[in-house]
């Protein structure tokens, strides 16, 4: 067994999963917060210099896990790991999400599909497939320029 | 506190970090193996009709964090939820891997970075931002295309 305990919390206009659009073709716009706790806030340093981010998050309100089952966006069932229920082995949500801004241990995104007070688990830089028109990697792209631009 | 427990583990060729390739330009090619435990194997169902997927595992081999620090891409320190370090407040690690093949409880895959043996936590179908050329979505998009084609 493993332990891991939140870093923070997500805040979200969803109170209720009744509320987060779901099935083919929804759409993730809504703004929101992750709001980081205090002692994890030096974590945050250049998360802004990224144009996305992975969420990892926990399922809190979620109870037990269903291996195959039908997702709303089918009549037909699947298997839980090729869906995104939320009734999963170890609950654990993931969602990309755009940079607004951060002001502290706080970060304005764009795209949360959680509620409001979810636990959030750990943060990671989206580095992959965004189209390149829309990608800004931070830190990474400056220091790959400076690693180009080093005499032979 | 959230409590985890392993799915599964990562079949690897790589039995030390020292062999994972890191630092800019590092490409993932390597070939691998989710081995998913039996009581799991139902939840597999239709992931093989996703090109890609995301998996969610654990730093086993990690101890400790950082929240400041340099990676081995840059000299500069960063945060750490702005970098990929295994030194984090909770030790999750996230791979995007495109499957080559399932048998079973075993889901061939190209692209592991993880080491052998390593605690799988969760899989995900991988559904954004890959080119859409190189993009699968499995029954997602069977399910769409039939309810493309329902009578109004």
């Amino acid at each position: 067994m493993l332990s891991m305990r939140p870093i923070g919390r997500v805040r979200s206009p969803y109170t209720t999963t009744l509320e987060v659009p779901k099935g083919l073709g929804a759409k993730h716009q809504v703004e929101g917060t992750l709001e980081i706790d205090p002692e994890f806030e030096p974590g945050l340093q250049d998360v802004e210099g990224f144009s996305h981010l992975y969420v990892i998050w926990s399922f809190d309100r979620s109870e037990g896990y269903e291996l195959v089952g039908a997702p709303p966006t089918d009549s037909r069932p699947h298997g839980v790991f090729a869906t995104r229920s939320p009734r999963r082995p170890n609950p654990i949500g993931l969602t990309v999400v755009e940079v607004l801004g951060r002001e502290g241990r706080l970060v304005r995104v764009r795209g949360v599909d959680m509620l409001d007070g979810t636990p959030i688990l750990d943060i990671k830089p989206y580095l992959t497939s965004v189209p390149s028109e829309h990608l800004r990697r931070g830190w990474l792209a400056e220091a790959e320029a400076r690693d180009a631009a080093k005499p032979e």
